[in-house]
Formats: C-alpha cells, structure tokens, sequence
C-alpha cells in the first residue's frame, strides 16, 4: 500500500505559537485519496532542516508533501531546501514572474522586490499554480513525488485539491478507502458512543471516528478495501446503520455545517428567514450568510444590543423590558415577531441572552439564553443554560437557534 | 543553546482525526522556559518508529519528549520504541503496579490484565507519577534527556509541568527567552519584512518572526540571554526599533484582535459605533461583539442583505441603488449614514460588496467592496479589491473597515 509524508515547515509551529492544522486536513485528505500518512515531520525555517527532511521523509513513503516557506521573506526557504534535497539550483521562470506581477498589478501596486524569489523554483520541477502570489513545486526523484505547497490554509487547500488530489489518485490506484461523513447536533459525545454500542470499536472496518466541533459532531465511517466500490458499498451499509441508530440528531453529511443544511433547505422549500439578535450580536446572520447563494434566503438582520434599540427597531414594548428584563422569552419572542412582521419572512429568530463574563445574576446566570423562532402561526421559545465562556455560548446558542429551525423544516 | 524535540505518537495523529494540540502546548512551554523546540515527529504506533524517532529527535535536540502510546492496548508502544532505543529490556516495577492495581481500587474496580503493561519501564529508567494509570518515563542516553508522556491532554500537562519542568529549568540554566507580540495591520507580509530590514535576519538576537492571520499580521519579538531581565530589555529595545519602523501599522500587543482594539479605544475615548453590513452578513457586528463590555460601544446594528431592506431600514434611496448598483461608493455611503443617524452614534460603518464566488462582472468583480465610515460631519469612503475566496473577503472586508475606523480614533 502507497503512503505518504508529510512536512510542515515554519517557526511559528515549533514555538507553539501557531497550531498546526494544514497536516491534519492534509491527512484526512489523503486517507480518503486512498494513501495513508506514515509520518509527519515538523521543522525550523532552515535550508538544511528542510532537505534532509525530504530525506527521511521518502524513507517513509510515496509521496512528501511539505506545507510552508513558500513566502516573499527571508524565513522562506522550502524553495532551497527542496533544490538542496534535489541536489539543482534554483531557477527564475520568466512566466512565474510575470503571474506574480500581474497578481500585484491586478491590485494597483507595484510588486515588492522580495516576491521576485517566488518565481524561482527547482531546475526540472513543475510549478503549480496558486490563488495568491507563491506557486507551488512538484518534483519526482527516485520514484517518490514531492509536493511543496503554501503554508496559508486556504492556498493550501486549494492547490491540493486543484494539482496535488488528482496525481495522488493516480498513484492509490487498486486499494481504496472510502470516507463517508455523518454530522449530528443536538446530543452529546457519549451518549451517541452509548447508542453506537459495538460500532464504535477499534479495528473495526469500516472504523468509525467520532470529531467534535461547536456543539456538531461529526461521525467518519471510514471503510477499507480492494477496490472503490466495495468500500464504498460498506460505507453506505454503515451510514444506513447510523442513521438508524441516531434519527434526528443526523442533519447532514460532509461538510455541510448546521447553517448551511438549514440555509439549503429554506432555499429549497422557497421560504425565507430574518434574525433579531441580542448577545450573539451578528453571529447567527454571519453563519446564515457564510453560505454562497444565502440571498435566497436571507434578506435582513438586526442586531439589537440596547434595550432602546430592541424598542425602536423591532417594536419590543418598553413595559415588557421593564417587567421581565431583556433576557426574557417574552423578549426573545417579541424580537422573533418584530423581525418577521418588519422583513416580511416566512420564518424569524430572535435571541437574547447573557453571554458572559459578566453580567449574571442568581436568578440569570451566564449561559442563559432564550432563543424564539417564528413562524406563520407559530411561535417556539426556547429557554436554554449553556456553558463554558462567553464565545462557547454564543456559538452554542446561534448553533441551537438553527437546529430549532432545522426540525421545523423537517431536515 | 539547548534545545528539544517533540514526538508525537498515535495513528489519530495521522489520519487527520485529532489536531496536534500537545505539540503547540509543549512548544510554547519549552520556549519560556529557555529550550526551543527544533524539530517535531508525528509517528504511527509502532515499535520500530518510535525507536528510529528517538533517534533521530536524539540528534536535533538535548531534551525529548515523545507524548502517547502509554495507554494499557495493543496499539500502545511506547515503552517498547523507547527500550528498543535505549537497547534495554522492559521491567516490570512492583511498586507501580501496586499503585495501577490501587488507582483501579479506589473506583471499587478490579484492574484489568491489559493494565499490567502499564506498570513496565525499560531498565534503568526512572517512573514519572500520573493522575492517570499510566506513569510517564524519563531516562538518559548518550548526555540526551528523553522523556515519554501520556497522550491524554490534561494527564500530559500535569505531567510535564511536575516532573519535566523542573528537569528542563535546571537544564536551561540561566538561560532566559522573553516573547513579545506586536500586531500590525494594513500592508503585506512582504511590505513589513522590506520596512525591517535586516532586523528580520534568521540568527539574529532577539529573532524577529511573523505569522499572518485575517490579514493580521503578527510580528513575534523572541529575545535570549543570561538571565531572565536582560532577555526583557532586549526584547523592549527591539519593540521601540519595530514601532518606529512601522509607525501607524502597528495597533496592538499580544494577543489583541483588531476589534478588540478599536472596541476597547472607543470605550475609553466614550464613543459608540453602529453597522450597517450587507456583504459581510453580521461578521462585522459579531467581531465587535466578541469582547466583553462591547454593549459600552456597540448598539445596534443591520443586516440589509436585500436592496429592499437597504431602503426600508436604512433610508437608502432606490434611486441611488438604481443609478449606482447596490454595491457602489453612493449606496456604502448612504448606509453609514442612515445607520449612524438612526441609531444616534458617533460612528457608523457601512458595508457594501461582492463576495462571490458568483455575481462578479467586469466592471463589479468579486471582491470588490465599498466602505464607508460615517462620523459627525466627516464619511470617508474607500473601495477596495481583495483577493481569494468568499470567507476570506468577507474576514478581510471587516477588517479594512475596523481598521479606517482605527485610523480615525488614532490608535
């Protein structure tokens, strides 16, 4: 079975300063490509580090990819360390250059000299192209590809899934696995592990990982065999399995985040939604709106932080502040209806609550937050206590506001 | 100067299922403790590995510490990598399997026969306590420190801090690193490196490095010297050089987001802000609400995602959407005022753009967004072209709006 290496090269991740998740996207990526990380090796911005890295990095597997060094400044050294490795010079292309200033020209200014060195790549690689200014470099030696793209998550992902996915797919060729992604909201870690039973075990296969992330958690079935489609027909047994075992708590696969599978939805079934925040001040809309096409869907927001502004903009009665405070389900359900009746939307959400640090009292500790969705005819209040701090909480609580909407929609 | 290298093991590690987050935590210890880290190993569970790691990590580094594979399974070989390595056998230790068979009692369990392994530390090595079952283990080779931790975050930070720090500390001797942040925002990582000169030079004391985030780019200020005051002053003079180098890019320290500085200046200067977005979809409000105490700043806030929201709350004319398109100078403009004079501030931004990935044309492409600040008797207005994709120009099209409004408040 082909494997691969993987090499993250910076400073930055060897001081602690910044996590290093460019390997474990990396990684996931190509386990369902079919070739397994065998190891991953994590160095200083320095020529020598970085070739000898290729090194044992190709003692180890198929194919290296190396993330980072790639930029403009004098830290940036993938490029030597490869052509080291390599045992060439670098080289300036003249089309990689002319990219780059066009890049900088597209933007009114002028190319820095020090960009001039991410035209330069090893004599006889191949470049790859790139969103932003550095390319990336591909190279064979000895049987093994070498990869060496930029350290920027999002340049990152791009250039490997646009140059580096499609040889990789090449070389896995016969062995493959199949990665299907289940995502659910609404209960804890254990207790889906509890509902799971046996499923869960190690050395299973299909194995099933369990990930957690902003209150979804994400279920990977991960299924192993000779050849695409029995892997894939073992996959899709389990996730049938899954979805028998788990019922509502299952809103998507993938990706797909809770908003988007709400915003789809809404989309799909031609409605409309309009939010009225208080303590997740824009949270709630930013997810709605994260989601390319949320036009269709999403036409106004208010964020309403004072009191007076929950009065002026959404017509909450000053009295019913004053009788049950702004963190209320009558205010929660007051804001709903005032959003809705202004945008004229088939749904509207109105949250308010106490985000934290401070500002909790006995009676309205942080973490309480009531959440109001309304609908033609309807309204559902929600009173919800949330914990950790103050980001966890409105996270937890616009991400709770949606799966409100999601059941209603019958996701 | 001493160093360390960090081995990470565990096939989690390597399919991309969990986020290496020992690695970041042990890097940013070692640091302030005066041992950087050089490199770092991310190994599968195997015997044969995790020897050849230690090996190599031996060779970058005076202190190794490898973290996991000390569970009680099959798939945990941590203790055999490292007697394989030291070329001793494993031994097993009376008195740390009495307290195992202890921990198990006091839950009123009986310790399972997979547990025993745990109580086994290749000979001549020294057992670390855990508040877990699984006792760390530290031993010498060769004038190197090696230690082995367990993978379990929390067991592992325990550890570390009372049975490796202190060894560390006494290793480093004298030896002192001060890190300071300063954070800068409105130009290119190549502009600031090209600003600094010489002083971002690799092997310079203090080092000058430089990570980018939300296009916040973070200058990272790591002195060394005997002794922890002498590391302090160094690091101070190069703050002073840095800030007279970049003058007004700079706008905070540490950890500080940009709109956690303009949030915090705006309460001290009594000010108050409210947003109109439209492209941005509530990212703006939301960051300015991240921080605590934002309702000391922040009130009220609107997402007019429609043209028709844009007119009915906001006070947009149709005329000016019709004549000018909704993403236009005019139209960013009228909503900064329309926000600022509705919610009575003293600031009011508004935001008007494309953020793809479809409804670009030549003339409107995406990423092309309006910004206008709205202030008593002053409404600056800028366009702006930003690059990449739909999440990065909506982060990217927030940020340039806090950081004109940064510019107005004098930060």
């Amino acid at each position: 079975m082909r494997k691969a290496s993987l090499i993250s090269i910076g400073n930055e991740l060897l001081n602690g300063q910044t996590v290093n998740t460019n390997a474990a996207h990396l990684s996931a990526e190509l386990l369902s490509a079919g070739i397994p990380v065998a190891s991953a090796y994590v160095i200083a911005d320095e020529t020598d580090a970085i070739a000898r890295a290729f090194g044992l990095a190709g003692t180890d597997a198929d194919v290296v990819i190396a993330t980072g060094g790639l930029g403009p400044t004098d830290d940036d050294l993938t490029r030597q360390g490869l052509a080291k490795f390599l045992g060439v010079e670098l080289e300036l292309r003249d089309e990689l250059l002319e990219k780059i200033e066009r890049f900088f020209a597209s933007r009114d200014r002028q190319m820095p000299t020090k960009n001039r060195i991410q035209a330069c790549i090893p004599a006889g690689a191949k470049a790859l192209a790139n969103i932003g200014t550095a390319p990336g470099i591909m190279a064979e030696s000895q049987g093994k590809w070498l990869f060496a793209l930029p350290g920027v998550p999002a340049e990152m992902r791009r250039m490997f899934a646009e140059s580096v996915l499609p040889e990789v797919r090449r070389l896995a060729s016969g062995q493959a696995v199949v990665v299907k992604k289940l995502r659910c909201f609404g209960a804890g870690e254990s207790t889906i592990a509890e509902r799971l039973g046996t499923m869960m075990q190690r050395r299973r296969n299909p194995l099933i990982n369990c990930t957690v992330e902003s209150g979804v958690i994400t279920l990977h079935i991960i299924a192993t065999a000779e050849g695409r489609d029995k892997a894939a027909q073992m996959a899709e047994e389990d996730e049938k399995s899954l979805r028998a075992a788990l019922g509502e708590l299952v809103y998507g696969t993938g990706e797909q985040s809770l908003a988007r599978a709400v915003g789809e939805e809404l989309a799909e079934q031609e409605k409309t939604i309009a939010v009225a925040e208080s303590c997740t001040g824009g949270l709630l809309a930013k997810l709605l709106t994260d989601a390319a096409g949320a036009s269709r869907y999403f036409t106004h927001g208010w964020i309403t932080y004072s009191n007076e502004a929950k009065t002026s903009e959404l017509g909450v009665p000053a009295d019913l502040i004053a009788e049950y405070g702004a963190v209320s389900g009558q205010v929660a359900e007051s804001m709903a209806r005032g959003a809705r009746t202004r945008a004229r939307t088939d749904f509207a959400i109105g949250i308010t609550g106490i985000a934290g640090p401070t500002g909790g009292t006995e009676q309205k500790p942080i973490g309480l937050v009531y959440i109001s969705v309304d609908s033609d005819g309807d309204c559902e209040t929600r009173r919800c206590l949330l914990s950790h701090e103050r980001r966890a909480i409105r996270l937890r609580a616009a991400q709770t506001a949606l799966n409100i909407l999601r059941l209603k929609l019958n996701i």
